[in-house]
């Protein structure tokens, strides 16, 4: 029911695509972290819209503005609030979408939830515009993250079906000229850890993971180490063997993706995101006019990405790094 | 750090492969609810080992005794806690497992979290075996939403990568002919959902239900409607147009697995679970003896499944269930 | 370890005594609400500094600007989070209290906790002002309940030892004049409430009601219905005769308060909350000197109230709302 | 809505007077710990039923058979759940209590809450026999919290109104000659605990500790430090002076009963819990019967305690254990 996560540490977003701001409150995060505003501008550089040739032509600051947690740039240990304006809104191009919805947008289910009074402008609160709060909090967990060893790094490995990165413009490039969009699938691996971390069955790692991941608009799965490809797989072909590497315990590949039992081995956490294509396409659609329960069609306007794998990159650490920090902040691990 | 899931509607589960009883306590289902029994007994027997000849030979009667919270067969809205004693224990299998832990086991994971003193018996907490609890729960959930109109069934798609119901028996003999084991995949359907639960961003009905399946052991990934291959279309393809049914808004296809925004549509729910090839297998597998850090070999004893997919068919039905009652109490659906 | 409070309707406070802005950020809150900010404005005043000869003069326009969650005077179901600027700020004030803790603060605790980096300017996060963004939420939620014919009201029934309210001017008066501070009792009631509502054990109401008002500042007790005096009585004389009133069950008396088994019996809700006296006094005080740990004196600069009780009232009757409101949601009886 | 308490060392309590068992599990409790079994039962034998000629006479064996978290003595840091069988029951004793609610005992808020179908016999969920899974608890918590030199520890202060605890004894004798019942006040302090433990706002020691004491049944209220006294005091009067003791930093006096803004100051955690009068007495009262919503009259029959608060000082301590435990953990103090 609510836009709060994690255990210890924990985020709770608010704003919508056209409300006055956005932002997010990030509560239990340690005091005495001096936060690296060169670090946070550059992770929200590479979610931001407008960026290239293949994103939406809508272009916003997204300069986060600190109300509390951060004095003379280190964290307080009291609750952290970026607040960051919107400063460039269109609502009139959402003008009544609330009685004709989107095909593959949240218009018709949150209509249903929340009633005529929803904010359906630019998807409301439903919109992607709200990882722009996701990613200031995974700037400061991917940062905090770094002082103990820990690295979070993803990348997007499949784009409409192609997974020759030197084609991505291409393909994103062909869907845009179609007034067409595409998905994709972005890989994330978490290195560095020690092994111990998480538990067994509801709070595992993945059970974590996946419901910060799963946070993010678009993602329609989740797999860690071989995933799908497992269940294809014999035992004796899967297992991975554990060995002895530089005096530690390793395993000698990693098709289990750093965790076994919902807790870290030690070996990199790897998992891979599915994105569905944009819902917003230039096409015309079929939909149904709410009002007097009639089908009719829809072209939807607005300015919107041809393709959001890109820039959900980012989106998928800064969720995967929320996720660790939680669990090793309650694992008294990192304090 | 918890075996406890849920919201309003709270399943915390008990109990090793091998301790004296397993359990679990369901705190906050609603009072007045007639328990079928015969209904019970049937669900718990799909999940129960032994039943064929591809199972395990070990035997549990797998019959819960309630402690409290159903009294003369009607719920009391005080929390349920059926108790099933471990009648059939080896435990002396397991000597020396903590040593030299079994690869793509909980053993070594839980050892670098819990120390020496943490019971690995037949994987102890982390054993297929917590599943009983969870499909008691499941149970007396699906019994509940069924009251209203709502219906959970899952079924196997997919075992060691044949798609072909009829061969299932075969490949997993197959396997457990050559000690090896084999994975699959799971697919779950909700029908009769109202549009209107569930919420944005953190507690969206995926997050809910990938937090409560990726408590079942084994489990690797999921995806909901078209899922990974969701990333290979193009929108105009993926998205799913509106239409009026029988007076009903609905959608002309289901990719988008009932699901936009994390609020349900009215749609079903689809989603599809991957489970891993059982690490159990009668081959000798390379891993590590701890107290000296030398590299050894292993022959897993025990009496294991060779697959473990058609016994999770329940347990993952368990947990669906409990995602959307649980969703739908928080909601003020159910009460 | 966290500012956030409820179940289903969730509070999560920012800021400090002297951080840019404060606020919160309330998810969960129903959508369709039309907000009263006459109303609104009203109950803030009430809580606001520097309204009258016996408060601190600092002042502050405290007017909440909605980021978020309200478009057209209209709650959206999406997270309402209202920015509160501080403008009067005068951080010089509190130079050098890090290493010379204010006795009864929380100067040295969150020293102990947070270290050096801790924000303790006016308090920092444990600051009084931050009750300013619970009244904002306390505000929405006694609307809502009105809506259900519930209502919250408390007021000072003691001050500085005196229960004559037309007195209580006095008493503050007279400590201000000594550089001296009082305390006092404030009475709480919820009238209103359908029998029913909450639950045994650590969900009671008055589990609920406790968390939520000592997340108030300077309270060191709650009692409820007769509270301590029941300690003192008989049975015979404590417990409330059932009779029939209007065709309704009710207590001839309510020394339960309208509570049995954490459950509302649907008389009113009736609690009592002690707040120390301010410890901000003018008066020079023995403290330490944390650098070298040597005992020192100190005399609190600033500008303080002599007495927080009266501007607590609201808050008093905020946190009531709010945790009632959060009762009754997850029970479904408001949604 | 629930009977589980804590964020990092989860207890669920389950059962009622007169099901087949009561119990609890405590999820999230370490690995590595030798359980006293000793000292456990010595503990459980203080909240014991029937041991004295003040107490009820029914008489429970309340050994707890733990069946699971615990092999060869030691924790496993799975969850551990204790079952005790309730062994002397008289449902008989109950029949009706439904139609006719006793007076200020759970009935009739029950009954509004749950319908016909609450467990009404003894209590039910709501009876003070669920305060022996919660002692089982706090014993383990206890015995945590003192190999980390802290020591928790109650005594009733106050019976009847009594202070002088040499005439408890015959304040209770009177009351049960008189077929009544008396209530009372227990004290309990926590020593050895560091400063920097907790947080502000509502998830500070006071917050938590009461939420947990509320989980007691019959008590009506709780305040720290010197509480209710304390909003009748001046700040020159209630505030503690810092001084050096030993080369460590304490106060001169404790009437902030160690705790500032919601975090230990190192200082003694100091509270008391009022107890109101036991509900069930010999005496004939008012009451009435739901079915014709008529007035009656009801003689409570069952074998009742004149007074809990002798036997409720271990659950007070169990509570507060639980409560400090929880904190320590999430704070990363105690791992």
């Amino acid at each position: 029911m609510s836009s709060i996560y994690g255990n210890k540490l924990k985020i709770s977003i608010f704003g919508g695509s056209h409300t006055e701001a956005i932002g997010m409150t990030l509560d239990g995060f340690p005091a005495g972290y001096h936060v690296d505003y060169d670090a946070l501008s550059a992770f929200m550089e590479r979610r931001a819209p407008g960026r290239n040739a293949q994103s939406t032509s809508r272009r916003e600051a997204d300069v986060p503005e600190f109300a509390s947690g951060i004095r003379a740039g280190v964290t307080t240990g009291s609750p952290i609030t970026p607040i960051i304006k919107n400063t460039n809104v269109r609502s009139s191009d959402y003008d009544g979408i609330c009685n004709t919805p989107r095909p593959s947008h949240a218009d018709y289910s949150a209509y249903a939830k929340y009633g005529e009074h929803a904010d359906f402008a630019g998807g409301g609160h439903f919109s992607g515009r709200l990882t722009a709060p996701l990613c200031v909090a995974g700037a400061l967990a991917i940062g905090l993250l770094s002082k103990s060893g820990i690295a979070v790094s993803a990348e997007a490995v499949e784009i409409g079906g192609e997974t020759d990165k030197e084609r991505f413009a291409g393909v994103i490039d062909d869907a845009k000229a179609d007034g067409d969009s595409v998905g994709g699938i972005v890989e994330c691996t978490v290195t560095g850890l020690p092994a111990g971390v998480g538990g067994p069955m509801f709070d595992g790692m993945e059970n974590r993971i996946a419901k910060a991941v799963f946070g993010i608009p678009a993602v329609r799965g989740i797999e860690f180490g071989a995933g799908f490809a497992a269940a294809g797989m014999r035992g004796s072909e899967h297992n991975d063997p554990f060995c002895i590497r530089n005096g530690r315990v390793e395993t000698k590949k990693n098709d289990h993706g750093g965790i076994l039992g919902g807790i870290t081995t030690g070996m990199p956490i790897v998992f891979r995101t599915a994105f569905k294509p944009t819902p917003s396409i230039g096409k015309e659609q079929d939909t149904v006019r709410l009002s007097d329960m009639t089908e009719t069609k829809i072209t939807v306007a607005g300015r919107h990405d041809p393709c959001v794998v890109l820039r959900a990159v980012p989106c998928v650490e800064a969720a995967a790094a929320l996720a660790v920090l939680d669990a090793m902040m309650e694992d008294g691990i990192i304090i």
